[in-house]
């Protein structure tokens, strides 16, 4: 249809099968290594905190996965999530670049993340587990497992980065709605939060502070295990159910993307979108530009150093070669808390090395500037962090008016703001900054790096 | 597909019309008459507040009315939207019926609001206006006008009843990224307001006096309108989509509804979705028993008295016959602050006086404990208005489970509840409370109803 807004999949076209790129890459990511031995780490180091069938998908060279019959079940609440020509929006900017997004605020959680929360409670309900922990910013993550934990019979027990436990009540309700249980993190129930808490009474707390409490307690008990909720080889590969049906969209309305833009903050919403698309083109069948954009203030990719860090504060993860700010970096509290973590996936960072993919780093005001005009041209409020990716969009259309260029964009509308109003309003009466972070602030985070030869 | 959760439609499917039932009904309803005169109201007495084309409508005698074009266009933003079988909820209760809810949350502002917010603004626009007023109680129906203002070029102000708008701060949030400006109701903009403010400084407001603050600034200049999110007759006809699609939705899978149950303020998501069922109901065609859920605080249609009495509490409205508590009924803060309507639609009721449908009241309570229910096995949160749909939902599968029957029920989720979080959090911190109203105060309350011989 000329005039079609919606580019739909019925379930029975839902694809069934996760994407792995690794095998297709022209070189092995570098391995996680133990930080005590700095040697690789092997999939028993991992058996405390995750289930064996998420360690071997962590280090699998398979190119794909099978989605289990369980797994797809619950899925199809939600999925084939919808792709939309942003026609209202194009129109508003004039362009004659066409855009498309993939929409995942239509999940019950509101974003990308049961994609993969999902799978890692029903891989943990089906070895036994009683319990999870994890970590949670915004609350898209916390939220995500507690449904998905609900599903499959588990407790659920969530720390919450305290900046946006305080701004942000909404997320907690929900949380709670679902039956979990959440922490402002950091919290006296660990060892890692109270040293933060030692330090700084007052602390607003940070991803790696989160982490640090929620590994602390799964390790402690043999029936409670622990899920991370980007960044992980694992993760990602969950996520690229986006990509796969977005790839299926754009063929069923013959469109090949020029361009391919998502908001990285750990990672996995991009790597969701993109890799489905990056296997297309190492095969030479499409030559899309895939960009992904970070926040100004937590800016890992286009201002961090590529080297092995930790993926929490406390120091208690394997290290992993990453995109990283120094795991002791505490990003401003800006509305964005899904895109405030110190590093970046080690499969992204490994894919931007190779020269694969481009970053470039937007501050938050013309992110919401840009979602506010979705807003009320799409309907649809996004979440502040794909507003990273709208703004890009955006500035991409309004290249493509200057240039004249029919630009296909294709991006990821991650999530919906309905959890995120008062970022909005702090932006609209003016109450939003962009501050500069100090090239001093930058090289004392960095300056925690731990040693590897 | 044996487990299919979503029955779709394709953009080329959605209805371009919308059906009108009056026509169809053994008697015509009674006529709204003007307050002064006694008279019935003429077209030139309501054009002060509607454009022409509404007006036409809400007296129409035509059985179908065309969708304009630039209307649908903006229904395919989210239209046809799914209807869903509730398997994960049927598993839990281990009931024989099938459950399958229509989902209006995919719009915008989450709601079936948006299905007459925009046509209003559309005709509106059409007709040279500058600016919308009106009123909300949780803030759904001021979300989606604010939307559809934003799309069609007009100005926006809203009138929110205090309690919301202290309790649920989220949505003028929302409607204020759309665009709107939002009043606290009762305000001290309109002599309306003033004068409940007078009488107590601290008045939580009603839907009653956000509709005479409303409709006081839109009758005192030519290019300001009023709009209504539903009792009104066109109101009711624009929401008819939600069940024209659900027709063709359950003929894909070949399904009958016994029993269709929605929830009812004003009427309209209720009329929305049994009206077109109940044309094929006056035509032999199926037998479905219909029922409306009203919140025990506010039972119009279960004990109210049927007379005619105003729209809005200072008695600035044509006086419509209908199911009422009296126009000066103040129902009680409850969380469903869109079924905190002191009068039901004059077409429902007329409908409900005929013997075609069936009402029941439900304590709140109840309606959390099915929503969270609901929550927990198919991920959606509620908004607090349908809980009152899914707790006779839940008392009937479970009837069904008593009796063996395969009954088949049809429900209408009319929006999701993000929103409203603060209310599942008193639901399950135990502070939700479910007074009964004493019949003094209905008395009190039916006492103020106009004399009409």
């Amino acid at each position: 249809m000329a005039d079609q807004h919606k580019i739909l999949l019925d379930e029975s076209e839902m694809p069934t099968r996760w994407y792995n790129i690794v095998p297709d890459l022209p070189a092995p990511p570098p391995p996680p290594l133990h930080p005590g031995t700095l040697q690789p780490v092997g999939p028993d180091d991992l058996a405390p905190l995750f289930p064996m069938d998420l360690i071997l998908q962590e280090v699998s060279g398979e190119r794909y996965v099978d989605i289990p019959d369980e797994v797809q079940d619950v899925y199809r609440l939600w999925r084939p999530s919808p792709l939309y020509r942003a026609r209202r929006l194009e129109q508003v900017l004039g362009t004659p670049a066409r855009i498309y997004y993939k929409y995942e605020g239509v999940s019950p959680a509101g974003s990308h993340k049961p994609n993969t929360a999902v799978p890692q409670a029903y891989y943990n309900a089906k070895a036994g587990a009683r319990k999870l922990t994890t970590e949670t910013g915004a609350g898209q993550w916390g939220t995500a497992l507690a449904l998905a934990c609900a599903m499959f019979g588990l407790e659920c027990e969530v720390w919450q980065v305290a900046a946006s436990y305080d701004q942000k009540p909404y997320r907690r309700m929900m949380i709670e709605t679902f039956g979990a249980t959440v922490h402002r993190s950091p919290s006296p129930l660990t060892a890692a939060g109270r040293a933060q808490l030692e330090k700084d009474p007052d602390h607003t707390g940070s991803l790696g502070i989160a982490i640090s409490e929620a590994v602390e307690v799964a390790a402690q008990s043999e029936d409670v295990k622990y899920a991370l909720g980007s960044v992980l080889n694992h993760v990602l590969l969950h996520q690229t159910i986006i990509g796969e049906e977005a790839l299926l969209q754009l063929a069923k309305v013959g469109e090949t993307p020029d361009l391919i833009v998502g908001c990285t903050g750990g990672g996995s919403n991009f790597a969701g979108l993109s890799f489905p698309f990056l296997r297309e083109k190492l095969a030479g069948r499409i030559d899309p530009v895939i960009r992904a954009v970070e926040p100004a203030s937590c800016p890992s990719l286009t201002h961090g150093v590529y080297a092995y860090d930790f993926g929490d504060t406390a120091g208690m993860t394997p290290l992993m070669k990453m995109h990283t700010l120094g795991h002791d970096f505490v990003p401003d509290p800006i509305h964005a808390g899904g895109l405030r973590y110190h590093g970046m996936s080690p499969l992204i960072s490994h894919v931007y090395e190779l020269g694969l993919m481009e970053a470039v780093a937007i501050g938050q005001r013309e992110c919401f500037a840009a979602g506010v005009q979705f807003a009320r041209a799409e309907g649809i409020v996004p979440a502040p962090e794909p507003t990273h990716a709208l703004a890009e969009t955006v500035r991409e259309a309004l290249r493509a008016k200057e240039s004249g260029q029919e630009t296909v964009i294709l991006t990821a509308l991650c999530g919906h703001g309905h959890l995120d109003l008062p970022a909005y309003e702090a932006f609209l009466s003016g109450r939003m900054t962009d501050e500069a972070v100090s090239e001093e602030r930058f090289a004392a985070a960095l300056a925690t790096l731990p040693a590897v030869p």
